[in-house]
């Protein structure tokens, strides 16, 4: 997993507005099984394909929703360390299914002191379908590391 | 993990406005570095305890976002299978720390057809310290499971 910065920003830089990011990342089922653990979110379209197919006629389980935003705080965290969040919003759009593979891009839109917000989405196929997209802000830390 | 839907949910049912439920869990430094594997989010805020103390000035890791969000998707994913997410809006108030007790909520406010809309909150501690809220829309399955 790779975090391109599109704007060559180095590690630990500040963002400026107009900087973009993007990730591209194959979620697998062991992936989401993972997370189910963790999450306690045991939701069978996540980790079962015959309930996927029979209760959403997709043919392999759903990437957890959350799981999928991750790839967000994901660019974040490669790059800027320390950040923490202040605010995401979230609306799905389209299901991301176990092996697809997914690209989350940010763009920073307002930097004001240490708060940084961006545009955030991710997108599947060559079509680009929109699985997730929405808005963060994120808080930059204040000691330089 | 066990979740407590307030007004006695049963497993499948479809939740009424003003239905509550909540979950309450811990998670550890290593729930932290598995999530941070799973998501490729390698910030040191997460899993690095020396990092935390020199830049947030915390004793323990911070808690991922995400992850503490997850819980909401834990409380529909065990008593509703087959629902997935439209929408979630987060807000983070508070750190939470690794080996923190946090308690999610969520309190249905509406329901259209099969659209569930939620307020959702995560606090910790006694005093109630609001971790992360927000709002949620989940859409529950067509096919009876």
């Amino acid at each position: 997993m790779t975090c391109q910065w599109l704007n060559q920003l180095a590690p630990g830089a500040i963002p400026a507005v107009g900087v973009e990011a993007r990730l591209t990342h194959v979620f697998s089922l062991e992936d989401t099984r993972a997370f189910a653990q963790l999450s306690g979110d045991n939701n069978p379209l996540h980790v079962d394909a015959e309930f996927a197919r029979k209760v959403a006629a997709k043919s392999k389980p759903l990437v957890q929703g959350l799981l999928s935003a991750s790839l967000f705080a994901a660019i974040f965290g490669r790059t800027v360390p320390g950040a923490v969040y202040v605010k995401q919003d979230l609306s799905w759009r389209h299901p991301l299914l176990v092996d697809e593979e997914v690209t989350a891009r940010i763009r920073v839109t307002k930097v004001s002191r240490r708060f940084v917000e961006c545009e955030t989405v991710c997108t599947k196929g060559s079509d680009d379908v929109v699985v997730v997209d929405g808005y963060a802000m994120l808080l930059l830390p204040s000691v330089t590391t």
